[in-house]
């Protein structure tokens, strides 16, 4: 049994029209004799209008049944596009999370797939050609409705494909595929055909908003093949897979950026055993994501400490921080809202030593200063002034001349 | 363990505002030490809003696919007001049907319920005090949503009363109880108090829109006291139980009326054996509902048929008869719309013969022509011109002086 995934979006489903033609997808692979698993969103603004009435009800609404409410969405969605099949004649059902069943736990609004029943869906495949499987939702051991958090639907695209061995995952999107860098930013981004998963986890988790980030762990760990395409047109998209030779080949394969960000300075630490524990601690049991950190070299026994976290949580780090000030021992807390990060990722830098400084000068030539830097084995992100993102976006993007087609190693 | 069913409809829960005021309702029995399971219907006009989208998408929507999606109506205002009794610090949860779970058989659409697992919800209710269960819904052997029908909440809430062995089960509405008749064709008519389940069926056939017939043959069945009344006062309404002596007591216990009905009559049939038979197997077959029948003393063989079906099935009904003209045997084919049904009803006239003269008397003293006149036991039933029809019920309420409270026997 050759078996085909493919999920669309809420914007895809979000009418009639978007989903006859999203009909007309489904159907290919299925004349071509293939069992197709159509994972759906909910039609596009449903989730927010049902998370808005939660809210009208309750200050804080109850998340399983908030959950329980949103799953509603994509309930809808895919009853009515099991209805257009039929009427074609197809041979299909819609599946909800409880009746796949998708186990998860029950970490409602952000649930983590645990099991899905293979067996249980095969049989349903030895009965039924297509099954119009609802996205973005699962259900407890104890029967419960979870949803597994924003963009969830790429994940139970891509969970469905590992637990049924699927040919190919194809993700629908609105774009057509994943870019060497946000083409809203720079008009010579250039769609990327092959991207490792490392690659795509870097380019994901700096907001390139085509996967989401968890479906990509998922795919990585279970080894399938991801198509990013688009809804709207026919063309190739980009293959999320394992890394190949071909890739190790390629030096970058794209710049992402984050303008969520925020700078936080500590001036003047007392440089003793156990300061980054205490300053660091306090912070991730709040759950604020720090990211770079830069400590200056010591002297006199004080130390500048540096850390970047998302914008939405200065004003609780600050609170949280200067209420420890005594016992930290630092003299003064700076903060700087007008940054943002701008990464150069490619797999293959992992054996080359020229990224950075190629980076490092490309940058200097247009007088950006570099405000701290960090680099992993296939990243090099720099922070700088925000108002120069766009300009750093399209000079890395041109220095690596990612609009020529994949750079080559030297 | 002391269990209260309660039961709201739509409009009822259509709102926050009106959720609020059932949350009053809900939480009196609870405060007083019961457990308590609250049915609810979908918010008013959720599930004519979803029917419609179906529409949209397909001309006869799959009843399975159809049933998944309007279920979404009872899960969201089961989650809603699930939250509003949480944030009052209210342990409890909603319970969809497959949770419950309630097994239905597989007619999408009008499913009857044929198994509700009652240890699951004990279970439940050891851990929680206020289950919100969603009516109208339910899961067939192999876990496919299913609804119950138009009104199904009603049915889902007396079966659950029936399956938990629950004190009472309240049906809250948006009028104050059963009337005598139809306030709005007569000012004059009274809350009935008691009634018994018999009397309830006739009524309720017969158009009054309080309680769906289902669910007072299920509480019938199941000997659950049922209690209607009103979301938006405080009076006590009207019990539904068993016959007891009382009720038999009364003479006669509401007037009930049905405009939608239609007459046809096959002029001169052959009087063969068989020959109603012939007329009535073709119109079983297509499901219409034929009610009176009057067959007229037989002269030279032949004799006139005359039946009352729903107006909706005149069309289908012709259709059919006329295609069997020569196999019949019969002259001519007339119908008539223009008519409409009358009843009396109450247990009491089981046993008393004067009820039908005296209701034939009322209404030829207003010149009112009976059509055709059938009985039962506890019912005796007009069919006059619809013209007629507020003068009719207006005429018998106050022959039987169902104004000035029950009518004793003479």
């Amino acid at each position: 049994m050759n078996i085909v995934v493919q999920k669309f979006g809420g914007t895809s489903v979000r009418n009639l029209e978007c989903q006859c033609q999203v009909m007309q997808k489904v159907l290919r692979p299925y004349r071509e004799g293939n069992k197709v698993i159509v994972v759906l969103s909910a039609m596009s603004g449903e989730t927010n209008r049902l998370l808005s009435l939660a809210c009208e009800w309750a200050e804080c609404p109850d998340p399983a049944e908030a959950d329980s409410m949103v799953s509603t969405g994509e309930q809808i969605s895919c009853a009515l596009f099991a209805m257009l099949l039929k009427q074609q004649g197809v041979n299909c059902r819609s599946v909800l999370g409880f009746q796949a069943p998708v186990r998860t736990n029950d970490a409602f609004g952000k649930a983590r797939i645990t099991a899905i029943d293979s067996e249980s869906l095969m049989n349903m495949l030895q009965e039924y050609d297509i099954l119009v499987v609802a996205g973005f939702q699962g259900v407890t051991g104890d029967n419960r409705i979870t949803t597994l958090g924003r963009g969830g639907s790429d994940t139970s695209a891509v969970a469905l494909a590992a637990a049924l061995d699927a040919d190919v995952c194809e993700i629908y999107t609105d774009v057509p595929g994943v870019f060497t860098t946000d083409p809203n930013m720079c008009t010579d981004a250039r769609k990327i055909d092959r991207i490792a998963y490392d690659e795509m986890l870097e380019m994901a988790s700096m907001g390139a908003k085509v996967l989401q980030i968890r479906s990509v762990e998922f795919a990585k760990k279970y080894n399938v093949t991801v198509h990013v395409r688009s809804t709207f047109s026919d063309e190739q998209g980009t293959i999320v897979t394992q890394e190949d030779e071909t890739m190790e080949s390629v030096l970058v394969s794209g710049i992402a950026y984050d303008k969520d960000q925020a700078q936080i300075t500590l001036v003047h630490v007392m440089d003793k055993p156990g300061v980054s524990a205490q300053i660091f601690s306090p912070l991730a049991e709040k759950k604020i994501l720090v990211d770079m950190i830069v400590q200056n070299p010591s002297k006199d026994g004080k130390t500048d400490m540096t850390f970047t976290i998302p914008r939405a949580d200065v004003k609780q780090t600050i609170n949280t921080l200067e209420k420890l000030k005594y016992e930290i021992g630092y003299e003064e807390l700076t903060s700087d809202l007008n940054v943002s990060k701008v990464s150069i990722i490619g797999v293959g830098m992992r054996n080359h030593s020229g990224v950075a400084s190629r980076a490092f000068r490309a940058l200097a030539d247009e007088n950006i200063n570099i405000l701290m830097i960090s680099t992993s084995e296939i990243k090099v992100t720099c922070l700088i002034e925000d108002k120069y993102t766009e300009l750093a976006v399209r000079t890395l993007h041109e220095a690596f001349q990612l609009d020529k087609g994949p750079v080559e190693k030297p």
